[in-house]
């Protein structure tokens, strides 16, 4: 699809992975790395998803976020189907690159499928025993799934 | 280690999962889910990291982080050995309830074994193609990971 040469160089040591400026990204065993991407106003977390080295790319390449979706198999431009792109403002990387965080403008009215703002609608209780029931948090909808999504899968 | 049964829920149908209050993680092949921690202040993304059943057990029952080392295969205390323990102010779970997000109040000068306030301290310009270089940003070191994390191991 792309002709480009990923621009990753290769993993050195622990001191050059951790200190250095060689982007050095560390895939898994499937081949990808954690994305988290947060509202670049707000900084709360919109979502978690992964890239592989193409969505990286493409991702770094374009200014806009690329992912690949471990369910499907297939790369995904965020904001395909929904117009719900995530212009990315600053993209950082972690110690031993195995994560990437990027900061983005999100355009429409909300990243997560189920039609909110963000997938993290609901809160899990802590410094608790026993059976845990969730809380609905900023879970209002906004905006209706079934007529973002249809007729464009 | 623990007879506490876990506090999880059978994973029902997809509107169940992503519309219910049943708390049903989807841990991976691996038997993770990926946690998020940010700063409960700043907003600020301090790692990226991962979490076992009972690493997400200890968290919610204690309300301080518990981790899954992939590498070391260790369940492990997060600030055990450097002191930098993280208080967990909120827990958040996504829609498909694979990935954790915790908001904290970070113990000590900081989250990155490499002495730095945040694991995010490089960034990745976008926007370009070819060869990348990263930039540091807020890449002070706020400690000194030698002695922190000396003759504790």
């Amino acid at each position: 699809m792309s002709d480009t040469p990923y621009p990753f160089s290769k993993r050195g040591s622990t001191e050059e992975v951790e200190e250095g400026r060689a982007f050095a990204p560390k895939f898994d065993a499937d081949g990808l790395v954690t994305c988290v991407a947060t509202d670049a106003r707000s900084g709360e977390v919109l979502m978690v998803a992964h890239m592989n080295a193409e969505a990286l790319q493409k991702t770094i390449a374009s200014g806009e976020a690329w992912y690949f979706s471990r369910s499907r198999r297939t790369l995904w431009r965020k904001g395909e189907t929904s117009g719900h792109v995530q212009r990315v403002v600053e993209m950082r990387i972690d110690c031993d690159q195995d994560a990437v965080w990027i900061r983005v403008e999100q355009q429409g009215p909300g990243a997560c499928h189920t039609g909110r703002r963000s997938c993290f609608y609901r809160a899990v209780p802590v410094g608790t025993t026993g059976a845990v029931t969730l809380e609905f948090r900023d879970g209002e909808k906004t905006f209706d799934p079934k007529s973002v999504y249809r007729d464009k899968s």
